[in-house]
């Protein structure tokens, strides 16, 4: 992926252990720049996932990236389904319960996300035009898409400025609910306004998310022979993960959802993808939420949205483990009393 | 399947080239007594599927049997989804255009389906009780459920007289509708009386009807080496069902859905089931028509429908060949003017 | 009112205390015959209602005129809501608690109210075209229409030899429901089928049902100076029923809807009306069962339905009044031992 | 109303003619302040609506007040319904066609609206909590509630700083459809998110406004004996909107339905009201946009509106008729050349 032009991105998300991963895929790979992270309630309440994004940029050497808190609540729904029983109670709960991850030693960013997100990337926009070309911004979006909807409302210029991608949707079974997936669920309204907004959109579905497994395999690759508290640490959240999805979805190896919208915008060449319509279900009261995607074409309506379908697997460990590792080398966790890493062999 | 017991049976159908399938599966399979056959519009008007129902009946030798026209619009929408995109014009096209069955010497019988099924049914269940036991009549339903529902409406009693099976529904992808299957979808509220009648329900999904797929090895089954005048017709309609889902799915072998439903009565252990909750969605625009089956059995609804999962499809083939090459040695198709068959070797 | 034609009718009802002087106003006015009665759950179940119209026919002197049960249950909707707050729990209560009618020395007539409907109509209908002229059968429903929607699905050639006259619906506010009118609130689905079916409606709604109120003028008309048994009994019936009101709506003067509806039948001319479009809301959580009347003439849906808009309330009670008295000289309750009418002066 | 407190007071709308009005009155009442002007897309377009806020203020003598302009579509509806047929092209036109009243010499403050209402409602909510007492600025919304679903979402701290009244619902019959009031219409997702968010909220509905009639003696009170140019360009204004509300509904005498809402913030003593459960209908297709209202209180779900039942329409045009009159006082369109009001009398 050499010659490929670097990207700027924002990632909107509530960690959770697949946006902890989102985020560090993000901050650590070469070709993206993160310009700053914003949060919403979904995984959890969003002061706890807003902690959780400062915890995680911090303990990734990436402190110096702001984080600002979004939406307490879905737009027209009275309150976030919450998902303490995959995530824990701190939304980033580690093997022992409770979360492994030391608070951050920084705050928010004061303002509104939805505010913030347009200041920093209208400025990010104001740099790439200065460039010439024509890229645009990213916006990576891994949560309920109530921040989304909230900025393309209120700065509809916003939309020639960026590119939205998002892990969400599905075109068959859901997770949450039958049909539904649990982001474009937690706010169904926020997902057709974002959908319908004209935006160019990217899709990563369940379908495609359900292929990134973290496998024992994957683990190990991870861990490393000597793993340094920070390794050790990931691992422990990504062991707690695949806990809670064995528990509840029957699943041996959890889906890492939330990298795989990073990795699209990273190397779009890792996917296969179609161009069809999309149309977000809000009335139903068994579908609200669900993704309604037109595979056979059958729609008058505009294609609206590029749908992931495939995803070269082994690439994408390959770019999340590499990102984990590059973190690894800058973490603070990593930093003893006696000044070394936490991983040092020994003598 | 020597020691299984018999099964008295009644098909309610929109014929179509799959339920011509599902009537020669129904009425040439041993164990199987075919007790009588409604129509309901569909793959095309009911005048038009009634009058298929009996050429087939005709063709195959089972003109004893009696069919009697049933609903000629879904209960609540405006009017049926024609399909003669697949089926042609006269819903029993063949590869020339225009029918290849010649028109039925006899006529419907009069009355109205749901009046007609119910008085054939009690006279059957009784037949049944009679013989101790609690076997229970047979209810094949492979178009929309016009009927079905309307017999369970009039005739609540007839619920503990039957089970239901339908071909109808989807999990994931649908086909008339991006999550919607064509005889759920024609009528979806009549679908939703059956689903939350509290009769007994089988339902074989898309999923399952996708896997029998009439290959060429299949159609050279048919065919045989010097095939009757039944059975060229049989392959002729089986090449015309082949050409049209080619021109509008781009499947290059199409499944045979509807005699799938009569598999499962006949052959319950060609299958892999799971009970679950199903839904029939019935207010929104984007999926009205769906069938939202609850796989994670996420909600709190009695479960209410036994969903076939997966069929031995060679064993399938297995039955529905059988029974075509039954047809074929009563069909009078065959007895031409020197009394032979039309696939007499010269001499 | 002299010179017109007589009228055929049948009733679908579900007694209930106003669709008990709906009984006696069809069954007791010239220019009327009454074919027949068939019931339905709605003030109570089918059972009640059934067994209270048997009654209400029998007290009134017209047990010649058959009655025929029909559904249990809305075609969709889970369970009726009964009126037991309104018509207590026998769904004809009196003063005292309890049913004040004896019960009816017959039985219903056996078969299925929309089969028996269905033969009963078109014999009559027979009769009137026998007769010349265009004349129709009128079908009065008063309850929730079930009855009628399967009558129209099943027996679709019925909906040239009828007009269809219901109680039911409102412009504005309902009284079970924030903008429901009972009625249609019981079945939204059946009153739709009803509504889009082509067959000639005329909905007498709440605005007009609401101003034939029992005033305490209308009870001593009805009770006259020495009233008979019967007399005594309806009355009885009228007072029941404007306590219920008096405690569930604080209204003094309870409407007596349902004969409102047999009033638009028996004297047109009492009745001001606007034909326009009226769709029936079957989706909305909020609104099912709402009559959604086009008043502006704003929709591009054809004009279905004529709705009354204002009544001659004094007429209408003078109608009623007669039928009452009517029903009195023929009543056998008043009937005694010693041969006379149980409010016979002394001598 | 001497002893009363003074209250600040934001107003949200579409000028429009009853826009205009409504400006008037709250910008010259006594005992109000109107602390700005905020526009949505309605009447006409945000840009139309905009530049009509700006020119009636600059035309009554208030151009220091500032316009902020805010959403121009909806929230998920693809385009407002505009009004043309009843505000002209402008949204302000007078009886010769086009425009009566001149551009405004200066232009809307930059910004969005949700955001500067905030910021201009939180200084002016520290003014009133500086003097103690629990005064809430007041927010009147005499449009589509777009902008006030935003404010309210995106910044939830101003909930305890507001009290909000709509001009908008209905009770009963719409005016832009069967059931529903062309505001709410035009934004039923933002009326929800406004009707749910848990602010204090009243509700002036068509009921109301349309005992608000422009008869012809309120034109002779308006117009005076010599009327200056103000004077003379309001009651053109008036007359404009009487002959499009005549050819429209076949009212003779239009209801002027904004500056009742304003009325009700200055004389809550003139209206009879309720307080009720009111939900916003988003789903149907017949009846979005309706405002359910709970008057028999059968809901189970908190009250969330006062409702304005009844006004007296005496003395609120005494009210506004003494705010116009105000406005003609100052009036920058009264100064000809040489130096006088229009109206001067002779010397």
């Amino acid at each position: 992926m050499g010659g490929e032009e670097h990207k700027l991105c924002w990632l909107d998300c509530d960690p959770g252990h697949d946006d902890a991963m989102a985020i560090i895929l993000a901050g650590h790979s070469p070709g993206l720049t993160l310009l700053g992270v914003s949060t919403v309630a979904g995984n959890q309440t969003v002061e706890k996932v807003t902690a959780n994004a400062l915890s995680v940029l911090a303990a990734a050497g990436l402190q110096h990236i702001d984080v600002v808190a979004g939406a307490s609540r879905p737009l027209l729904r009275p309150a976030p389904l919450l998902c303490a029983e995959i995530h824990g109670e701190s939304g980033l709960d580690g093997p022992l319960g409770g979360p492994v991850l030391p608070p951050a030693p920084h705050a928010a960013v004061p303002g509104k996300a939805a505010v913030v997100m347009f200041q920093r990337i209208a400025a990010a926009h104001l740099q790439l035009a200065a460039k010439g070309g024509e890229q645009r911004v990213q916006l990576i979006a891994t949560a309920a898409l109530t921040n989304v909807a909230l900025l393309l409302t209120l700065f509809p210029e916003v939309i020639d400025m960026i590119e939205v991608t998002i892990m969400g949707g599905c075109l068959g079974l859901g997770n949450t609910g039958p049909v539904m997936e649990f982001n474009i669920q937690t706010d169904p309204e926020a997902a057709r306004m974002v959908f319908e907004s004209g935006v160019r959109l990217t899709m990563v579905p369940l379908e495609v998310t359900h292929t990134a497994l973290v496998t024992t395999s994957v683990l190990q690759r991870v861990r490393t022979r000597h793993p340094s508290a920070f390794l050790q640490l990931t691992a422990d959240l990504l062991s707690f993960f695949a806990e809670t999805y064995l528990a509840v979805f029957q699943m041996p190896d959890p889906p890492l959802h939330d990298p795989c919208a990073v990795a699209w915008v990273l190397a779009p060449q890792l996917f296969k993808t179609k161009l069809m319509r999309v149309d977000v279900e809000t009335t139903s009261v068994l579908s609200a939420g669900q993704t309604v995607c037109d595979v056979w074409n059958q729609s008058s309506a505009p294609k609206n949205c590029t749908v992931c379908m495939e995803m070269d697997a082994g690439h994408f460990w390959d770019l999340l483990i590499a990102a984990i590792h590059a973190a690894d080398k800058q973490s603070p966790l990593n930093e003893t009393a006696d000044g070394g890493s936490g991983c040092k062999a020994a003598p």
